[in-house]
């Protein structure tokens, strides 16, 4: 079973015939497994947020979710916190999600054969159906604006790490990765990253502690039809 | 002081006004850094063999070095192994040399105000450069054909790591690194990588070995007019 890690969306290549797990641990692919472990229908994601507006109907128990630059979008009901999206909020609704660079990760695997959502909150249960289906993985970090993200890289060994097995064969970023999520604290990692230092100032510090929260949720949500459902 | 890490040559980007560290661990930056701690006069890099063989002339004290596939270039006076290069073979020669990645690494950064070769071999040696000279700096793993290489991240982890004080910046890339130069032996970095293992396949297990030394020399070669001085 090849494992390979891609730092940043940017890096990913053909995906014929693989397995793709999309990695934005701040905060968007977190935000989607705790909306979908909370109840939501579904989540479909818009690299554009008029796109997303352009879909939502409200009498079809639409909402409008996503950030730029970590704020919520002007006029859309949710931002990208994942403690907004409580079962009270998110219950039986379909999301309509754009933010910065989860969505732009998603679409860059849509020519994989499966593409699963992965967070530290469901890095377990993400890690046992790879090993039950045994297909070629590749974890892909969606990075902060075309960069490398610390954040992403120690989730995507958190996964890889759970795939250990005498059949498996890491490439060297997948080594990488996996070494620091066995040495280093995920929460110190997640916190001392760009992008955790970023909503930290931005006075996201407990969604930063939320996303450290390790097999919190045993759910893999996967991309159906440009539907993520759980 | 902004301390950077490109895990690949392909990442570079610009570098006017800033120090270049640059990184091939297996082989190249070791065995450069071993033949002018051994009295070489000097090392002209060469992206291909040719180019190399052209410029030879055996009066001026020249040897023709470096590898393709990890196998000494036929026709060539040595190979890509430090081991080759003591002070009987290389005292007051000019090494002409070309090799895969470490040369193509070197070329990539010659818009920087200054270029440091860089390897476990000379790690704190080069760090106290940098720490004296306080200027931005990128440190550049060659990476193997294009790849992220943990060899050279764990190397650059090393170098990044000394550099640590107040006012130190690193960006997410340099703090993973930083984290497994920390945390994990380099010995076993380098071995487990794909490039160290292929190159103990080679029969070149000591050069690994060889490798993994820290700070076994006191000394920082620099690139001036396409040579690199000890």
């Amino acid at each position: 079973m090849n494992v390979s890690v891609i730092s940043r969306v940017e890096d990913t290549g053909s995906f014929l015939g693989e397995t793709a797990v999309v990695i934005d641990v701040l905060r968007a692919t977190s935000t989607m497994v705790t909306a979908l472990a909370n109840g939501a229908g579904g989540i479909r994601p818009f690299s554009e947020p008029v796109q997303a507006a352009a879909e939502c109907t409200n009498q079809n128990g639409h909402l409008l979710c996503g950030e730029r630059g970590g704020v919520r979008i002007e006029g859309f009901h949710l931002g990208n916190s994942p403690l907004e999206f409580d079962a009270h909020t998110v219950n039986g609704k379909m999301l309509l999600m754009s933010t910065t660079n989860g969505t732009r990760a998603i679409e860059a695997c849509l020519e994989a054969k499966n593409i699963y959502i992965a967070s530290a909150l469901n890095a377990g249960a993400v890690a046992e159906r790879l090993l039950r289906e045994q297909q070629p993985v590749t974890i892909v970090c969606a990075g902060t604006k075309g960069k490398f993200s610390l954040d992403d890289f120690a989730v995507a060994g958190l996964v890889a790490s759970y795939l250990a097995s005498d059949g498996v064969k890491y490439d060297d970023t997948a080594l990488a990765a996996v070494l620091l999520a066995q040495k280093c604290d995920l929460h110190e990692m997640l916190a001392s990253s760009l992008h955790g230092r970023r909503l930290m100032e931005l006075g996201f510090g407990e969604d930063v502690e939320y996303c450290a929260q390790i097999n919190k949720f045993n759910l893999v949500p996967a991309l159906v039809d440009n539907t993520i459902f759980g």
